[in-house]
């Protein structure tokens, strides 16, 4: 039995009952380590209090190990309880979809245990989940390597008067150009794009634009460690949340639509005071 | 001090740890019963289980009570801690944006728990988060009102390939016709859209279209009773899950754009073997 359990976005507390009793019972016990991490996650310490609070070894997976492994993993699962613990809700991240069809495929039995995810705790902010459009990600741009696809869906959200959730980037465990070259892994220091490096790449892409989708005065809303204790929300235009520090990651950005008067009324509570 | 607390899709353990906490600080504990109900709301034995697992008394609030009693809830926060409990995440429904908004204008200090909703728990059946539309909801039909303004949503979501989530009605504590005519209420039994119900609608609507956005043709997730331990999900065209008996509520439908293969493999294992 594998089950996929996601344990929300705050720290070791925001597991539910559900997913701590699947934890307990199980013999093994991964945590994916790649698409997104949290408090908890972050140091050996923050391990440590999940590994207390189940009282199980954590194995942290990477991509490369889940891929390369995942049969290994899954051998296990076939005569065993194997819990896979997942930030946020399990079916965030594509990889982790791959993983239950691997499952399923050899006839393993998949329990998934639902939990909070940045895609509606967003929803914290007033702006209502149903006035969404598609989402998009933004990723680091380079030198050369400046891809803006999200451009033209946020200016399809935004022709229709709807909300767009950026998903900023996040680079764990990039080999260096170096060890590539070398062909001996050793790997770039972890980045996690911030809202105001986000701002900075969206109003690049923009300003070449005849009708542009929106301008650094367009209303935002940028959201850092949403769930924690610390978490920090800030409505603003482009420009403001620009010169804003939103201290550690995780970081998204909201760029909105048109808005109902209950939204601004709530957006008021988190505007940006500058 | 004010707890808006979500407890998930499934049943009294789906409550997160730091919801538990929290509710066990308060001194009083509401329930909403107007959005949605899962399995342990629907009883009063499902109550009572909640109720055993907090140590405390739960007081139902229906829409009426928190529209007309809500100052009398946000004295009692003024003073004490308050917690108020939502099926699946806390901001899914505008009325709970609107008891912040009035608690944050008094003073008082709210806090969100957060948890699953029905909007990111629906990645479980494989279609991929980030690749749906704007959610739109559909209403119980009835004699002559008829409104459709959900079909050009449908319509433009399918333009760009993109999924769209239907929120199916809900009507709890509707007066009757009877009763509003004689000032003294009584209420109609509740009602819940089936999919079925959902599915025949949407093909009524797009019967007189000229380029209809779908057709019976087209692919379709159903959900019965998403994160609860018989929930039922079945991929199929609009035409079979109309067939399909999908039991008790609460149901919701999503009907596809394009699709990755990655999620197309993900579909075949809940595809309808009709």
């Amino acid at each position: 039995m594998l089950f996929i359990i996601g344990l929300g976005l705050g720290d070791e507390r925001d597991i539910t009952l559900r997913g701590l009793e699947a934890v307990k019972s199980c013999e093994k016990v991964y945590m994916e380590s790649y698409t997104s991490l949290l408090s908890f996650g972050l140091d050996s310490h923050g391990l440590s209090n999940l590994e207390k609070l189940y009282g199980k070894t954590i194995t942290l997976a990477d991509r490369e190990m889940v891929e390369e492994k995942a049969h290994h993993i899954l051998e296990e699962a076939r005569h065993s309880h194997v819990a896979f613990l997942v930030v946020g809700d399990p079916f965030g991240a594509t990889t982790h979809t791959d993983l239950v069809v691997r499952a399923k495929k050899m006839g393993i039995h998949v329990q998934s245990v639902h939990n909070a995810s940045v895609m509606n705790a967003i929803g914290i902010c007033g702006l209502q989940l149903y006035r969404y459009g598609e989402t998009v990600s933004i990723p680091f741009f380079t030198g050369s390597w400046r891809p803006d696809s999200f451009y033209e869906k946020i200016h399809s959200n935004r022709t229709m008067g709807l909300h767009t959730l950026c998903l900023l980037d996040i680079r764990v465990k990039e080999p260096t150009l170096e060890s590539l070259a070398r062909g001996r892994k050793t790997y770039e220091p972890p980045r996690y794009m911030t809202i105001n490096t986000a701002i900075e790449q969206l109003l690049e892409v923009v300003q070449e634009r005849q009708q542009p989708a929106y301008t650094e005065d367009t209303q935002c809303v940028g959201f850092a460690r949403l769930g924690s204790d610390d978490q920090m929300i800030i409505a603003g235009t482009m420009k403001q949340l620009q010169m804003v520090d939103f201290g550690a990651p995780l970081h998204c950005l909201v760029i909105t639509g048109n808005t109902h008067p209950l939204e601004e009324e709530m957006l008021e509570f988190y505007r940006c005071r500058t």
